[in-house]
């Protein structure tokens, strides 16, 4: 496996950043993650142009122009040559002078295989518990996970798949996940404000907009335990089902009609954005 | 300048870490960060004691126990040998299998020249700004400044030297100092909750004891208007007094005479760790 830094690409072994790196002393940088499958990256201007947000959000500027990126991206894919995997982008706060205001940003580009939900996830549907929090900065995929992996032992310890942030009752997202709810109406909902713009959310949003009513808006915890259906949003993991949520079963603790449908829906959107991207 | 990191101690310049560490992938680490003068570092044990605690409410686990680490830093004090320094320990979430679980943490050592607030800034007082915000654990020095490090450009624009949180209107901390104001009846206050237990803090509020009424209290940003001065706190800064919050003064602008006795106090209390660990 080869990895992207300092400017070339080098064995994944040999891939290591000097300590002054802004990411190791203050948790500072941004990235982006997308899916490959037969050298083709799914969904890949909508990735990049996050990232870029991302990079400007945080007042980092990005070495390079996207099609140099996109070119350089290209090249690892088809130097390390995997069925199916995924890319993640990475760009730091650079060597700082003075181990706090950024310099220089490094860019580094890993590509990993896939860990993707079980069937038995998907077919039962998963537990999730809430959390009060807001990530800093939430529109920028930032590098700072603090809380959401602080927030893993209590995760194990209550049984359960994810931690849905809320604050003062209204709720946002997953440390990694979008949210979505289908209400009483079969009105598909995801959280309005304080989320990141997930690429998979988009393209839900797209696809239920064809077949229901569609929206951005704000979802309250109660709006939860009197939803329809409800479900988790990402890139590795599509589309997982939430049947319980903090002990209580939503509905009758199934994964709902819609939420699967739309999964359909979306392999067969991954499919076309292959087909597109051939011809 | 030599490095401890791997288990051994390096030249500076050879100091790297391999991206799969999770302060890279995602900003998971604790540090802390002590002053050294002729070999002696101040007030050690509360310093380690801090980063023992640090690392134990981020669930990582120190590598060695505080003597074996007391041991490495001596090592590399002597090795370094610099008259006037800073030490950083960093301790991330280790080589993470899965890019975002804990693993085995890497420690890192690195000796620095210290940058002290110059005459002027001591002398004059400084401007700061606030915001809202509250840190992520409070009470753990976690590597994850993307707020800080993301405000330094309104600091910058506004012409401040520091922006101090605050939530609801009670403050709590600067990204990197403590806080304190002294009431209009001499009493010496610092924020009681939400913040890191600075050790400056802790030894500001017992030299203040000694001879004011001193305490951790709830403050108002109504409160800085009011008060007779206010300063900031914390290991390279010593005390820096504080005459000016978002465009308004504090009293009369000056730096007041209770600051700049506590910070004689505290040049003494130092003085006076160096004496009781040469005995």
């Amino acid at each position: 496996m080869y990895t992207y830094i300092h400017n070339e690409i080098v064995p994944a072994e040999k891939a290591f950043l000097h300590v002054r790196d802004l990411s190791i002393q203050r948790g500072y940088g941004v990235f982006d993650f997308f899916k490959i499958k037969d050298g083709h990256p799914y969904f890949l201007n909508d990735y990049l142009e996050r990232f870029y947000h991302s990079a400007k959000v945080m007042h980092l500027s990005v070495p390079q122009p996207p099609d140099a990126l996109k070119s350089i991206i290209c090249q690892l894919i088809e130097k390390n040559n995997i069925a199916e995997s995924g890319i993640k982008i990475i760009l730091t706060g650079g060597y700082s002078e003075d181990g706090y205001l950024p310099s220089d940003p490094n860019l580094i580009i890993t590509q990993h295989s896939l860990i993707l939900p079980s069937e038995e996830v998907v077919n039962k549907g998963v537990k999730i518990i809430t959390q009060d929090y807001v990530r800093d900065l939430p529109t920028a995929k930032t590098i700072n996970y603090s809380m959401g992996i602080w927030l893993a032992k209590k995760i194990k310890e209550e049984l359960a798949y994810d931690v849905l942030y809320h604050q003062n009752n209204v709720v946002s997202e997953f440390p990694r996940c979008n949210f979505f709810i289908v209400r009483k109406d079969d009105t598909v909902v995801t959280p309005i404000d304080r989320v990141l713009n997930g690429i998979t959310r988009k393209n839900i949003l797209k696809l239920a907009a064809n077949k229901y009513n569609a929206e951005e808006g704000i979802i309250t915890l109660d709006d939860i335990y009197h939803a329809k259906e409800a479900f988790l949003t990402s890139t590795t993991k599509r589309i997982v089902p939430i049947v319980e949520i903090n002990d209580t079963f939503i509905n009758n603790g199934k994964p709902g009609p819609i939420s699967l449908s739309l999964l359909a829906g979306l392999k067969a959107l991954e499919q076309q954005d292959v087909r597109l991207n051939k011809q």
